[in-house]
């Protein structure tokens, strides 16, 4: 609209405000030229979501795929949900050196963890914009994600990298990064609700007990027996009790920069459905806070963000109402007689967990609307 | 085996022993005098369980289900998965003082809350053995009974009433009890593996938090829009929170007799599948208590017991493992970092949780071996 | 672009332009004068999901959402999907004279069978286009209407009525008709792949049968036992035999004007499953037709078309890979022990099967790309 | 009940009916020399579901199971549904000659195809009765089964193999049979609705279509991607088409001994769901045949059977009312219109789709009840 502030105030010649508006116009209207971004690694669940959305961006031209796996097929080959809609694109093999040299501007990582350094480190130095799904980058400790996820192959880029939830990290972010981790799906579910009520001193640091139940795609598309439909359909079962990676990842996002960590109990579940993530935080209420509090500081901190939603205190999140979209609905109740506050949110562990927030925070990098191509 | 006793001591004549012979005969091939039980209210998903099980008990005929709505009509025509095996029997709608007159020993109730109360009062006086599926004679305190449940029908009944979890409950039931109620689905998969803890001085009384996942037929078979297979199919969420019965008949249970009550946090949450609860539970250690102690607090507790198994450290229960059976799989981790233990559990809420359990209750009550009918 | 022309050719005056400009600006920007739809009855699986398309259609507004049930919620407060997405639109009660002489150009009618007729009768006559998703307009013959719906409420109607399958009908519907027609789901999955073979004469006209297995949301969101989580989920079964109501539609459909019409075994099953139709139809081939003529008609009927996907005979189609698309995936192979082709397609009951399929017909009745809202 | 005969004849000596008595009486006892059968092969769905009926088997003990995968290992550990009730067993990884000298009566073999063979061959000449799961020995004709299946390892035993379907096989098998082939799970659900009407001559003989709609594991515990749960989730598909292993077994068990063969439409598809096959049969009426003689040919055939159910016309059968029982439930419509017959049937495809019809040969072949461990 920068042409109409010019046109009123008489600040520019007429050439000057149409080549302004032809800009805006184009660039409104998809013939502009609209930013090229390439998914590096696209055969898993997380992966072809993105694919899916990145096609139907209004401000983004997807120009390269690449998977090892299935170089030189057509998209809709690998991801026959694409049929007659994957624009003719081919999975590529290119290597990073190449796609450094090509115009792609912005390149998001959709490979497992560990396979992402290779290419951040080459596509970072050469001034590209990098997205990274995996947990390579989301870990500022080196010390802690080494005893997770065993040896880091870029720890350079730490100091570049930054973790990214868009309605938590202070902006400053969009001029720093270089390189943004996209959080896990998990932790995604459990900081919406509670890093806010813990920076705001509503609640307890101490005895966090956070369960999550999640769909099936959360444990990526793994070909094992514990993956079968056989084996997952009616059946519920908690796994990675105590050591799940996400605990990592969950805990340094919590913790204050100075002072002790914050050490919760993450009780991870896997439900028999696809898709979803349905958590339940168990948090003793700080002295004196109420419910009224929790909600204040759950509304002041996500006011204007069009990706929460804050149902009442009584309702609970169902997964089957953001499966598909990029929200979170959360909710809170206090217990009078434990002084316990339950907080519930429910997620799209591969939309708004994983590639949904994915382009969110592209969207948010790149000067886009918020909400472009995630309505 | 008195017959072959008597033969090889020549202590009877041959006509003597081929009378008893007979009588161990028949009874051992089902033409025994077997017990009469009968089943009132038997059209939810417990219902149904139940008459499978009784239909296929190798110790009792039953004799008698009656059902307002079915009556009339044959058991395959409202049940069709026991076509061709209902044995001819059709539903009644007899009335509690016709029940109360009949040869008929034992009656199981599986009727809503509330509606029980009418049976119990006519057939406890009448001398038949009664075990009720509702919570109508669970809660001892009547008070509490009322505040979950509303008025109480039959208060007078509830001295003679015993809450049998046949695991945990001291066997003074068995003579003790002219009415026993079982327990209800979440409670069992909660108590089996907290209670004894607890008890033992191994958990702390504070600070529990409990986590349920259950199948959707734990929600009875109500015609209700939340209930439709569009619905709940993909779809989790928390329900009932801080208010859920089930609460009120745990921390009964939990609680001792003198001394500040246990006050629980209790998260239900409906879960995809028809059948099936996993249970996860996080609680402090007692100081000094180690995994070991927990360990062999349950085998201790447990030895013996037919229907328990206690699964290693690190493993944990999947519900598609004990859904048709009348098992509970428990087991238990410690967290250094939090001081916690988290106990899993999985049980069928149908079989363990209602029916089953029913059964079980009624094999120890009459002297059938434990898991009669229940392999 | 008439913009860039003008410019180009120096035939306007700057001023005369940036007029120009800005509508075609504010036309692709969303600000333009789209065209205003409305929804008559949306609460059904299918309303709600015509909700969605409209919403996010970059060419209309939609203006009215109808619902005597839920006359003043809020959209979101139905349809919680729609959280933060439903341009704060309320539900209204509004009769067919009032919404007659409202400024909206279009509207969908989403009512159960009969209801429709109530509104077509005065938006029609009143130049509203009217697009129907009921049978109500569906079926020519008033006779068979009659007999497989009961009276037909505004038969006055049918001849300015056009039932319309985009890839099926010929285009003069555009013209000629003042209501569609969208058809049933059933009848889609059947016709895409059948019709142009009947039409070129590569199959029999005899000995057809047909097999469709559809998830629970073809039933509709009514609140029965047989819809319950509990009864549906793993369990498939065949129902509507003989006199499911599709089978008029799609016989007439299939029947040419003049001679014998064509009768065939239609034989709907119920799956485990949400959405989606998996239609299999079995039919012998004409006379010395072949596999390449079924495929070279198919491609010559179908060139061009969106959302028709035609997979190599020997692959076939699934229904996870169209659900959420308005697309069908059809394919065929040849027997030549049975002489029969075997026609396989996959669809998305709500979405080709009824409001994506709706959509697209709003989007050629109005000139729209027909993709638009629909990719 | 030899025993209550002759004594009431008077023509046996007290002695003597003491003798008999016992034996019957240790027999229905259980503490009667049982026979001992084994499993050669038990780690896949059936093999699982056949250990867990013979281990409650009244007339049988299992004595072996072998397993090469998982050969020292607890069936528990293999099995975890019957942690608590696997009787101490061990899976081994005997040979056919230690399995042949050993004092096994019968074996199951619950192998892939072709690697029964190996195990026959040994076992049958050793006088063992060996009822074999897979397909090897269930097609006569050699060159029809190399066709579909390759290269046949033990052609010698064909003639002395038989196929049988226990509600259609002549009972002549249980004298001439040394090994019984237990048909597939498809092949169960199409030939008992439908042989018995081909025999009667009150079907055509020729535009037979099967299309059958199966639950997940009647494919077999693969190990692969497509039966990962994301993939078969709300999923439905034709496959296999044309050339599906069964059609083979289906048309040899349809054709007469002299005269065409049968030849039909064999149409499969994967469900969404673990267990059950739902399959629908479209066959011309044979001329001048009513629904009447039809239903009363099915009423003949199947008269006392305990394993067949036969509905109402209109009525159909649902997997769900099957699933876990050895029972088949069918059912049919005439179509005047078509002049067709539509047969419905319901079989759980792991039960009586193939461990439970193993286990009722079995019961056949060894003179128990046919019902026995399979109530």
């Amino acid at each position: 609209m920068a042409a109409a502030i010019c046109l009123g105030a008489g600040r520019a010649s007429p050439d000057r405000l149409l080549a302004i508006l032809f800009d805006d116009f184009a660039h409104w209207r998809g013939d502009a030229p609209v930013m090229k971004v390439g998914i590096i690694g696209a055969s898993g669940y997380s992966g072809e979501l993105l694919v899916k959305l990145l096609l139907a961006h209004p401000h983004v031209t997807l120009a390269a795929v690449t998977s090892r796996t299935h170089a030189g097929k057509p998209l809709a080959q690998v991801i026959p949900a694409l049929r007659g809609a994957d624009r003719g694109l081919i999975f590529t093999a290119s290597d990073a050196v190449t796609l450094a040299a090509s115009d792609v501007e912005l390149f998001f990582l959709a490979l497992p963890h560990g396979a992402a350094a290779e290419f951040a480190r080459v596509l970072v130095p050469a001034g590209k914009k990098v997205i990274d799904l995996s947990a390579d980058f989301r870990i500022a400790d080196l010390a802690t994600y080494e005893r997770y996820y065993g040896q880091h192959h870029a720890p350079e880029l730490l100091p570049s990298a930054r973790y990214v939830l868009p309605e938590l990290t202070p902006p400053a972010w969009r001029i720093e990064a270089k390189l943004v981790a996209a959080p896990g799906c998990y932790p995604t579910s459990v900081l919406v609700p509670l890093q806010p009520l813990l920076t705001a001193g509503v609640v307890s640091r101490s005895h966090i007990v956070v369960n999550s139940f999640s769909g099936v795609s959360g444990a990526g598309r793994k070909i094992e027996e514990q993956y079968l439909f056989c084996e997952r359909a009616e059946s519920a079962k908690a796994y990675g009790l105590l050591k799940h990676r996400h605990l990592a990842e969950i805990e340094e996002q919590l913790s204050p920069r100075i002072g002790p960590p914050v050490v919760i109990q993450f009780n991870p579940h896997l439900a028999p459905m696809r898709r979803g993530i349905a958590t339940t935080i168990t948090v003793p209420a700080a002295p004196g806070a109420s419910i009224e509090e929790l909600y204040a500081t759950w509304r002041q901190v996500f006011a204007g963000r069009p990706f929460v939603q804050i149902l009442p205190s009584g309702e609970t999140p169902d997964t089957a109402f953001v499966v598909g979209t990029n929200r979170v609905d959360i909710a809170a109740v206090y217990d009078p007689r434990t002084k316990n506050f339950v907080l519930t949110s429910a997620v799209d562990n591969l939309v708004k967990g994983a590639s949904g927030q994915a382009v969110q925070i592209m969207n948010l990098w790149c000067g886009f609307p918020e909400t472009a191509g995630l309505a």
